[in-house]
């Protein structure tokens, strides 16, 4: 059921926030006495309260008692202060952590809006699945908006997945839709047709355009950003991000699950520039953060604790993210008319919500969560996404080589950070015409699956760095593709790990000697858990120990595991058609003549 | 024709701005080497290159010299500043100066984007009027914005020009319509159904309701801003400025042709508070302004003497206004994909453009107009846009009091500063049932007559305050009506200068025993000139100049004679269907009863 856009009130929605203001009719709610933060001059406003009427804010100021009647609930916040509801402008709500979970965790760390990513449920459901989404996430106590996703992809198994024009228009049409998402910069400026079509397509409707230019600079950063893309979350340290804010790009600090970035740009700060178009930004955030550390609250701490001030912090985490988004209408500060977004924090200095106010509603009261999201019985078409043909053998997994026996040149993946590789060039031994992974020297193998188009299409080639002795990894939540990945110091292992996914349709598993040593149901859309965060996190600190019982020695495996599949980060990368150079933007062969 | 939206850019247009910035393709336009003022960042910098594709900005840097081929034009900004185009965010385009030449003086003065009202011509013309004007403003060397207007007004002989809810929508479709013209607070506030139901329907585009909360505090402005409004272009002191800052609101410092806040307001600055929400508007400029000294040039110079830093003088003009209406993704900056719209001034405390670029095309070089605006032939249905009924006669203008000889208490309509009235209650002397002038007390009279619906319907008032001793002065350019207003000091000089108005389709015009003194034809929608700009100064200096001469003792009695009309400003004015009272927002009898 499609309800009113977000912006919209009758007629006599807005007498009634008229009336209220006036004193002729009363407040639902009225938050007492606290500090505001006014996030438009960036001025602390003492002994302020809030008057809130159904699901706006209908006054702000010293005295709101003339809005107060007997019905009228009240929060005393004397002594604490109040800041708007925290905005998350770039986040991946569909990855692993389902959404219902991930919504509870928001509110409890006083997040009221969400702008994310939904190419994790695009690549394997397509426009149908996008739009189940959209619809599930729009009836929630908080404000979920999206970006439609390109779909930047190595793959070549998900065509029929990619929005067509008529589905861009459709979503951008939504209120839902806030712009287009992240096209990578690398295929965008070597002018790859189809993304430049979408972006030509949404150009017109104003919402904006995201971006994602990691590592790049100078002439090939304006190039980018000439296409009017605005936005980039992949600033890793303050030169990047400066020059970025100069091209009066949005620069998305990320504090997230991915990356870490504050530390390196936090003391931008002291340039005594203006840093309205700076936000923070999780890009996702992990079970781990998420259970232990929290979300924008922790994101905000972060930045206070890194060098921002206080209301800088804030505003990058409210009004200058709503501003880029031109939500600023709605959300983003306490201001006449707004959505009453409102969280009560015991200080400045402590980013803790007490209480969080989402849409007029309380859903915190004394740190505890007191609404819930809205939970889904997931259909089918979602439960089970995907189908492989046949059972996987090890024989699946063998590289032949054209030699009987003797030494190969061959291109390795080596994992050289958590996140980047690069193309390593080396000689391994045929054995048979074989060639076998080789634990002294860390080579081991890597597959990528395909689970969309010609479901069982797969590629293999082989990873340096990854650190596995024994057995194998396998993840379904593969990023910027519909394929299973898999690595693997034995084929028989990598085969056991790819068919218990299938099994489960969608899941995360660790196989050693045909057993299965953890894993962990992402059944929803093959990317995401139905488990409870805390059960999940718990589950995922299993993984990563099963792996370092195995041999790997990455900080976070599975994650380095699921990137492999990505365009998004340099430089050798994997999908079901084969090794992808992403420097070079083509497809590379295993063997190198 | 419809031309494509100004956000629009084909797949071929950003695979060649790309190709720019690669060096791959030359700019058409190199701007070179001057103090670049990045918006963005607040920052100047130094040595600082521009490089122009098309309309758009393809590069910005230290070094551009790689998008320089021999077909590349260059301006050389060495030792100069460079500043992204203005824009006046609230304007009257459409009033006493036709839009022609006020292109041609905006373009001379470095405004390349103007948001412009548009009721001067709604009310005359209707949705016609305003759809015909769009057009035509939308196919000129600057970018010209529309907010569709609500028509707030006294006269009842305009609903068949008020917007029905389907032209409302069809109106905020447009790429050109950025939102709603200013809805005035009182009627607003009171719950006005038709004002409540424009709104209603405006905000779910997104796009942003003009306010206009002249005088409102407290209670009432947060009751006029809960409604969804985000501007304010009345503040005429610092702390009405400051209070609408604090509630999210846009605040539109006024420097214009009607009233110049500059001087009280722009010690802000002092404040320390995030300025983001402030921009710089004319609300409006006269042909005295326009001629002698400039437009947003001579405002921004304005804003700097008055104490605020030339950067957040220029923020204010440039990517404040931008941001406010969501156009910051083409417009505002100086950035890669975004309009070229630039302006080379001598220095940052000289505010003189010698070059001003719009959509990529010189218009202005060595301060000389290159690029003329598009003229037009107006239609008969714009030329000769009324018809009265009949010719007026002294008698029309008489007041019949219901006593023969004696005094009677009256209203007056009491001028107490230039655009400001009260309501005065006094008695005035009835012989043989009528009741005349009196210049002696400086009491004459006022009249309103409907050009729109019943063409002719009209009512007489008493006005003081004015000065006049003899003759009279009509205007059909009364704001916020489609009536004719005249006062004089003699009915028959009335009826003339009101039938002279019939004669011209539109003017302004003062009579002194039956001759006319001075005219100006304002037959372009019964409220613009012909006239060139200088010529039309000249004209409206000579009516000021018979006006003193009549005893006018007003500073600008042309403008205080419109605004008679205007539910806009307090507190008692005039409308075909009697005196009304603004703050009560009632119709009142002349005769206190």
């Amino acid at each position: 059921m499609k309800k009113p856009g977000p912006r919209a009130m009758s007629p006599e929605k807005i007498q009634s926030l008229i009336n209220v203001a006036l004193g002729k009719e009363k407040a639902d709610l009225v938050v007492h006495n606290g500090s505001l933060v006014n996030v438009y001059t960036g001025e602390i406003q003492p002994d302020y309260s809030i008057a809130i009427k159904g699901d706006r804010i209908a006054h702000v100021g010293k005295d709101v008692n003339h809005t107060i009647g007997p019905d009228t609930r009240s929060i005393d916040a004397t002594g604490k202060t109040i800041i708007p509801g925290f905005i998350d402008s770039h986040t991946h709500m569909c990855s692993i952590i389902n959404p219902v979970e991930y919504m509870k965790f928001a509110m409890l760390h006083g997040t009221t809006t969400i702008i994310t990513e939904i190419q994790e449920v695009a690549f394997p459901l397509g426009f149908r699945g996008i739009k189940y989404f959209i619809n599930y996430l729009n009836h929630q106590p908080i404000k979920i908006f999206f970006t439609a996703p390109p779909l930047v992809t190595l793959s070549k198994t998900v065509d029929s997945h990619f929005l067509t024009p008529q589905q861009l228009r459709w979503l951008l049409k939504q209120d839902e839709v806030v712009g287009l998402g992240e096209s990578y910069w690398l295929p965008t400026i070597r002018g790859d047709k189809r993304i430049l079509d979408l972006i030509s397509e949404s150009l017109p409707t104003g919402k904006r355009l995201e971006g994602h230019s990691s590592g790049a600079r100078n002439n090939k950063l304006i190039a980018y950003f000439n296409t009017g893309i605005t936005s980039c979350h992949e600033s890793i340290n303050m030169e990047e991000a400066l020059e970025k804010l100069r091209l009066g790009v949005n620069v998305m600090i990320r504090e997230g699950g991915i990356r870490r970035e504050l530390a390196a740009i936090a003391k931008i700060q002291e340039e005594g520039i203006d840093l309205r178009l700076l936000s923070l930004v999780s890009d996702g955030i992990n079970a781990r953060i998420l259970f232990t550390k929290g979300y924008m609250d922790h994101i905000v701490q972060n930045a206070m604790n890194q060098g921002l001030l206080p209301t800088t912090a804030i505003q990058a985490a409210t009004i200058n993210p709503a501003a880029h988004f031109a939500l600023d209408d709605i959300v983003g500060g306490i201001a006449p008319g707004k959505y009453a977004d409102v969280v009560v924090i015991p200080s400045l200095a402590t980013i803790k919500p007490e209480y969080v106010i989402s849409n007029g509603q309380i859903v915190v009261q004394d740190g505890l969560l007191i609404t819930k999201p809205k939970r889904k019985t997931w259909p089918s078409f979602i439960k089970k996404s995907f189908h492989l043909p046949k059972k996987l053998t090890a024989e699946d997994f063998r590289i032949s080589a054209n030699t009987l026996d003797g030494y190969v040149k061959v291109r390795v993946i080596e994992q050289i950070a958590e996140l980047v590789t690069r193309e390593l060039i080396t000689e391994v031994k045929a054995s048979n015409g074989i060639i076998d992974v080789d634990t002294e020297k860390d080579i081991i193998k890597v597959a990528a699956i395909s689970t969309i188009e010609q479901p069982g299409t797969m590629s293999v080639g082989l990873l340096k760095g990854f650190g596995l002795k024994r057995g194998a990894f396998a993840s379904s939540a593969s990023w910027d593709s519909g394929n299973i990945v898999v690595v693997g110091a034995n084929d028989a292992d990598m085969a056991s790990a790819v068919n218990r996914i299938a099994e489960l349709y969608g899941g995360s598993v660790v196989c050693c000697n045909g057993q299965v040593l953890t894993e962990i149901d992402l059944s929803i859309a093959g990317d995401m858990s139905p488990l409870p965060l805390e059960a999940l996190y718990t589950r995922l600190e299993e993984v990563q120990a099963s792996l370092k019982q195995l041999g790997s020695t990455l900080i976070n495996a599975p994650l380095s595991l699921v990137v492999l599949t990505s365009p998004a980060v340099p430089h050798l990368r994997i999908s079901e058609a084969g090794l992808f150079n992403v420097r070079e933007g083509v497809y590379v062969d295993l063997f190198v003549h």
